[in-house]
């Protein structure tokens, strides 16, 4: 019986991505690695899974203390497949989504694919981390991330928190000695603004690409996530999944009497 | 200019399903109706965007007061479609999202493509109201949902509630007169258990299949959507997106010290 802790590893950005290889090698020091990752980039997936198709399943490292697969469907399934199929005598310790290339601030979460698995992956009763640096290029730094994902890992593993946890972690682009510190935020209010940009198709089809920008609804709040972000510090957000808006129940049994 | 309020409809299963023109007849007898909906079906897909592929816009219903487009993306995209490029000067009143063919109720919010469109047309300003019936089968009967959506639809459109808000309507299979009416209700906990039908592909590879069970952490409570759905209530839940975990902020800073 092997006593390292297990962690399992997902993300969204696919398991070729940069940011995927370094919290691998980050969860190394900590533990066994079992990792299944999409195939491909599955950005914006947020909490999807594959109904109408079936899913593929190959082994893409195998070494003695590393694991890795990659999977046709989403995040979510990544996890559902760990938890439910490849995983159902050896359960994880950790969870953790990421590093994903971009930021997954506010509300964001809702429709970030590394945050729907992370989430997902916090409802087996292990701790969950979702890890995002807010650098969307490929060949983005992720020493800062990883620097503070390693002493992460380490207190959570050693304290281990009551279930279910989930972590919205993001860190803002700099080299570690930039980065001012850490901050435990509330997620910030606001939604995305979206442009449409409209081409034609060498069949003369309109077509449409989605672009947009994040409008904050309260920019100068500090315990906010966007507002750590801007000022240097790294933001942590608990996140739960109970969605129930409590303030309007009554309001609502009256408008419907 | 036209006074009658405009309604905007969205769903996940596409433009073409039964619930869809159950709901658009019914939203019709209230005001306009601009509806864009997916080409095909999009169930699962959560708070999806399409961020790597173009999207494709096309009419396929033309009336004085009725407007149906289909759309390549996913439910959010079409919502998105809709606000920020096909409705600039033409503000919706209300957003519906449905009929859905199937139940959304409990933790189901978070993978549904329904709820995905009704919360994200909801950050626009008008109330949203995503509508499911617990009847997977492409000819469910749809009945019973569109009676009580025609007295919510009038009810919101005459009492404007404060935005946003947004409202997770879940009604049970049965006649009108089998309902024993509605209830305002919080989301129920509990996951989904997952289990993956594994078969061969003609080459020989192993392929799965995604199939579960939702697991309800708490059947007995009368307050949850799960329990008003088994005894014959429509279910209520107002929903809202601050996903916060307000509960363990001082916890995890306390862990992080």
């Amino acid at each position: 019986m092997n006593k390292k802790p297990l962690i399992f590893i997902t993300n969204d950005d696919g398991y070729a991505s940069k940011g995927f290889a370094a919290i691998v090698e980050v969860a190394t020091r900590h533990g066994r690695v079992v990792a299944i990752a999409p195939e491909h980039t599955q950005s914006g997936m947020s909490h999807a899974i594959t109904m109408f198709s079936p899913l593929y399943l190959r082994k893409v490292r195998d070494e003695e203390d590393v694991q890795v697969y990659a999977c046709s469907g989403t995040p979510v399934d990544c996890v559902k497949m760990a938890y439910d199929y490849l995983l159902l005598n050896d359960r994880p310790d950790l969870n953790i989504s990421g590093i994903n290339h971009g930021s997954n601030s506010a509300i964001s979460v809702l429709y970030s694919g590394t945050m729907g698995a992370a989430m997902e992956a916090s409802f087996y009763g292990a701790p969950s981390i979702g890890l995002s640096l807010t650098d969307h290029s490929a060949d983005a730094d992720f020493d800062a991330t990883c620097e503070f994902a390693d002493k992460l890992i380490g207190k959570v593993l050693a304290e281990r928190p009551a279930a279910p946890l989930c972590l919205n972690v993001n860190v803002p682009i700099g080299r570690p000695e930039e980065i001012k510190g850490h901050r435990v935020c509330r997620q910030t209010r606001g939604y995305w603004k979206e442009e449409f940009y409209c081409r034609k198709d060498p069949r003369g089809k309109d077509y449409f690409w989605l672009t947009g920008d994040f409008d904050n609804a309260e920019p100068d709040a500090p315990d906010t996530d966007e507002w750590a972000l801007r000022n240097g510090y790294i933001a942590i957000v608990p996140v739960q999944v109970d969605m129930t808006d409590y303030k309007r129940m009554n309001e609502m049994e009256k408008l419907l009497e």
